[in-house]
């Protein structure tokens, strides 16, 4: 990646976007309905499911304490093959023990039994409260239902029955263009870290396509473009139980293998990633504003993306940009003790062109100008280091009140 | 540290609590006074001084963007000698480039020429605002008072006068006694993470001691003591560019250089640093609580220390502390994010005693006894890993809507 290029990945002439979600790419199919785990009564349960076995591969959250569903999906991920995504919202099935491990594998076995398909081909996520058994009657009815109302159109549902205090539904689809009729397409869904006490933040998204790829290079693709999206997001710092990023390939469309393809491929996945790992970061608990870090010239890309996660993650400086205070010595600090090798003497800080900082010294800016940059619901902070090529960039938000309300205030 | 005791050291025969702070020990004298830097008009500038000439040590902020002060402070530091600590707030001379550089080695070259002693003898510290240059004028003027108003009594003047938004002193003393008139005192002031935007998070803490002791085992002693006291406290994870520990030992009383005796300084002087730290966690920005996390039963005292911090680190822990929320799922999680290596079904955790969970699993407990311990100003949370035999002790504060106000709202 040159100096000065960021990370961030734009429409172009190779894709472009398109409705239709995660069932967007050929012979997806999905549904999403309320099964009683939510007492509000609002959609708590999804599948997701393609006819065609299709290749799979995950990303799961490193926390050691892993909720049940991770340790199940972990265990099917390893054939590399899939039919069906079972989530369910409302109830995390984390620190639930050996009760716990047993209700996620029923999960697996039930929505197995219910699309005649083998266990193997089945992952399983759970978002929700945590240390409270699953409610396996709901959970069993629920399955039953969406497993009979599973359909091409409006993947909307699923995407709603995925969330728990998210305020917006989160769907993104892509279409890829090699030549006349032939196009491979990539939909994806996330629900973003929201809890109602005392639940758990927690990160899930799903994603599908039509693209011929093998499990290996599949999870190659995956982890390229979760590095570059999910693992650059930040809300609270708090890492969740329950964490996991999961792909199915069922190979209906291109080949993507290797070569042109697969980087082509692998831009329009991140490209997907990247709007969702956005709209989790915008949707944020108590959030107002999404805030991007582009860092460039770090020695390094590992140090160009501790640097933008360090000062997106930053509690001060979130709480700065809720102030609209453009507080230049948050983002040095948070620099600082990221943990890159920076030079604090050669930096250099703008919001939106507004440049406040140069080598590693403030200017006398434009005070105005830089609190109206802070000002709008997107806040671009650049940050170069001047001493490399590298770049990355982190989306977080900002910390607000409504983030304390949230976490404590309205727990059971 | 054997399993099931504690790291936080007790008050024991060995040492008791005594009155005087800094100036406690023999042959120290303080004095702190308005020099105009803050616009409140409050205390702004102290010196802490010893005739007879001291070994020195010191830690410092291990943020890559440090403050002219500490970069002045560890040259000086180098010599392990020193007569004075010289320390302004009301403004961080951080950011500030080469005039940085040229103020803080002025502040060391006005404060030797006041109390006529060499530069070298001489350290600095400054918090408050940064990237602002210091007033010079008034520094000048406020070295000069400070160096005639220099005493024994009334070390709060000191104590009061290094404070940003701290809403109270931080003063401390102990006396060893090895034996009849063989007696060690140990002193200490501090100031907390406070900051008055766009000012920043900044911890200084000025120890003084009449121990004889030479400039190597100081500072071994200091930093065993900083480990396991400064080092264990965190209020919202932000490393400043301004954090320093000094200890000066003028060696007018016992040598506690090796032995019993110099364990027995060890430990006096880590209590010191751990009621110090603990005022800190207390008076943390927006703070309703002080938490104390106690971990035991960790593989390495690595492994102890990461957990205990992360856990009193955890955004979404602290909020549950601040709404009274019994909520172990976010224990577990902070335990588990931890990079520590934990067995997540060995897991105990109790709040005072309320069992919480066991092997990692929720034990029904009884809410009301466990949210009435959460309700004290005070809250202490046991973590049994249950997997070796070291402990560790971390202390921090609840994250509430103050901490949002004080850092969004009350910028200039």
């Amino acid at each position: 990646m040159k100096k000065g290029k960021s990370t961030k990945v734009r429409i172009n002439e190779k894709f472009k976007l398109i409705e239709g979600g995660i069932c967007a790419p050929k012979m997806f199919l999905s549904a999403g309905t309320a099964c009683g785990i939510k007492k509000s009564n609002k959609k708590d349960i999804a599948l997701i499911y393609t006819p065609h076995i299709a290749s799979a591969a995950a990303v799961f959250t490193t926390n050691k304490v892993k909720a049940a569903p991770i340790l199940v999906s972990q265990k099917n991920i390893k054939g590399g093959k899939a039919h069906a995504v079972i989530v369910n919202s409302g109830n995390a099935n984390a620190c639930t023990g050996r009760q716990g491990m047993k209700d996620a594998w029923e999960m697996i076995n039930q929505t197995a039994a219910a699309m005649k398909i083998l266990p193997s081909h089945v992952l399983v996520a759970s978002t929700g409260i945590i240390g409270v058994p699953l409610p396996t009657k709901n959970i069993s009815s629920g399955i039953w239902t969406v497993s009979r109302m599973i359909k091409r159109h409006d993947p909307g549902d699923a995407a709603e029955a995925i969330m728990t205090t998210d305020t917006r539904k989160k769907s993104v689809a892509v279409e890829l263009v090699f030549g006349k009729n032939r196009r491979v397409r990539i939909g994806g869904i996330a629900k973003g870290s929201g809890m109602i006490c005392p639940d758990m933040a927690t990160m899930i998204a799903v994603l599908t396509t039509d693209a011929l790829i093998g499990p290996k290079p599949l999870q190659k693709a995956l982890k390229e473009a979760v590095s570059d999206s999910f693992n650059m997001l930040t809300v609270d710092n708090d890492m969740s139980t329950n964490d996991c990023v999961f792909i199915l390939a069922n190979g209906q469309s291109e080949k993507v293998t290797t070569g042109k393809k697969f980087e082509q491929f692998v831009s329009a996945l991140k490209y997907v990633c990247c709007c969702l790992a956005k709209e989790i970061a915008r949707d944020g608990e108590g959030a107002t504003k999404l805030i991007t870090i582009n860092v460039t010239g770090a020695r390094s890309k590992e140090d160009a993306r501790k640097t933008a996660k360090s000062i997106a993650g930053s509690s001060l400086f979130k709480c700065a940009v809720f102030g609209t205070d453009p507080n230049f010595g948050r983002i040095l600090a948070a620099a600082g003790y990221s943990g890159a090798g920076i030079d604090p003497d050669r930096i250099e800080v703008d919001i939106e062109g507004v440049k406040l900082v140069k080598n590693g010294v403030p200017l006398r800016f434009d005070a105005q100008k830089a609190v109206g940059c802070l000002k709008k619901d997107k806040v671009i902070i650049n940050v170069d280091l001047n001493q490399g090529k590298y770049s990355a960039t982190a989306w977080g938000c900002d910390m607000t009140e409504g983030y304390i309300k949230i976490n404590a205030h309205y727990h059971t």
